[in-house]
């Protein structure tokens, strides 16, 4: 995990000496444990000797239903938004005190947007990020708005009490507008998704030109997509209970497998015990 | 590495003991790795005690080059093929003896389909698969063809003389079709992305329904898609021993970061020190 850890966005490519450093492990211990990680292929090396995250991992990965079951289950709102708005169109999740993008779509045009997929954005700077916070305990709310907040752009909101008025105000309002908080050119549009118990699981949002253009089309687009993810959310649960389903619980469970398609869906249904994909 | 291989598609929740069954660990080692596991963020503990892959191994995951960023790039064109074909549309990496699946856009209504994100299919019996195959090494052809190869429907194909007739001829048309190779109801149509030095990097394909449909146009879309893919790929790489940029090589290499945004490609381009997102 040390090892694994160091690679950020910008160091998708590291040597041994370098891995060693940045882990603060010894270069030998560096060397053994790197050729035990390119052994189960979590690491590759590139002909040039530095090393990546293998694509393995990102395999094992998509195993988790946090990340790819509300992701499969969004996407096809996700496009419809992203066609109508033919600029970026996102989906966010709270991860400890940042929103930790899921997915983002794009054009080749689009306007200046620095969320990366599987990066992390503060939660006080991205529309996304202050629609989770808005929404999430008021444990959290506290925490963030106590510790140093990053300015990024002269509209970044980093005054507490300005802050405590915008949540209140996106509670209210239901979704969350940012012009310039990250980048000048930037605006970020976010509203809620809804799970089971009426909670916050996730935010849908967009980033498009900062300019003149009114925003109210937009957060309704938003608003009709979330309330639909949320619909579909609600339906991916297994019954409460099911006697005839072996992994269905009382407390309400996703299904392991999601997938857009509800044909597909039925087919994995029948099929899952005798077969593995 | 032993206790995240258990999880697979089909099983995505495990308890601690399926956990020590399906290792082969003994319980007491289970318990300790698990807990150490958790302490990461590697697994995560639902209410009802069991163990779902963690958000925090797919974020880490995202940092592969190797998965997300040939995904990125082949976006935009994937999601055009999409929304002309509204079905299935996927981008496939060779992976040992299968076809791995980056990404899937699929409709709501599309026709049964058992790609899933980060699952895998046998090279024979897919459409991505045979078009990987066939511009693969001899080395790997002869391996496959002289495997145990798996009978999903009266039409797959497993003779080895059928299956080297039907490379020869997925080279010769630069694309293949499988007619309910899978699923008598699916037909699948991949075509080749090349990378640097002409070699086939992945494999673009539609899944749609097998029925009297012409494929001619469905064909032409998914070249012309691929053809530029290709070309953005290879604008991706950084510029042969550019001697401005500290991670440009003499052997050429991806970005360490590529978005579908040029916008935010240039930001990040300049930004790329002072700050880590």
């Amino acid at each position: 995990m040390q090892i694994l850890g160091t690679f950020d966005v910008n160091s998708a490519f590291l040597t041994v000496s370098q891995l060693s450093q940045r882990s603060g492990l010894p270069l030998a211990t560096t060397h053994r444990v790197v050729s035990e990680l390119e052994q189960f292929g979590l690491l590759e090396r590139e002909r040039d000797k530095t090393y990546r995250i293998g694509v393995r991992l990102w395999e094992i990965a998509c195993r988790t239903p946090g990340a790819l079951g509300i992701r499969e289950i969004a996407m096809p709102y996700l496009q419809e938004i992203h066609f109508a708005v033919r600029q970026h169109a996102q989906l966010g999740i709270l991860q400890g005190h940042d929103v930790l993008f899921l997915e983002r779509l794009s054009t080749r045009n689009a306007v200046v947007n620095v969320t990366l997929i599987g990066g992390r954005l503060p939660l006080h700077a991205s529309s996304s990020g202050l629609v989770l916070l808005a929404h999430g305990p008021g444990s959290l709310q506290d925490e963030v708005l106590s510790s140093e907040l990053v300015k990024y752009t002269k509209d970044t909101v980093q005054s507490p009490a300005h802050l405590r008025r915008l949540l209140a105000q996106i509670r209210e309002q239901g979704h969350a507008v940012g012009n310039g908080f990250i980048h000048p050119h930037a605006r970020g549009i976010a509203v809620p998704v809804y799970g089971m118990q009426e909670t916050v699981v996730a935010a849908i949002s967009v980033v498009i030109p900062n300019d003149a253009t009114p925003t109210l089309p937009t957060v309704r687009l938003l608003k009709d997509a979330a309330h639909q993810v949320s619909t579909a959310l609600r339906a991916a649960y297994l019954p409460l209970g099911d006697p005839h389903d072996p992994q269905s619980t009382v407390g309400g469970k996703y299904r392991t497998l999601v997938n857009s398609s509800m044909n597909s869906m039925d087919f994995f249904a029948r099929h899952r015990q005798n077969h593995s994909l």
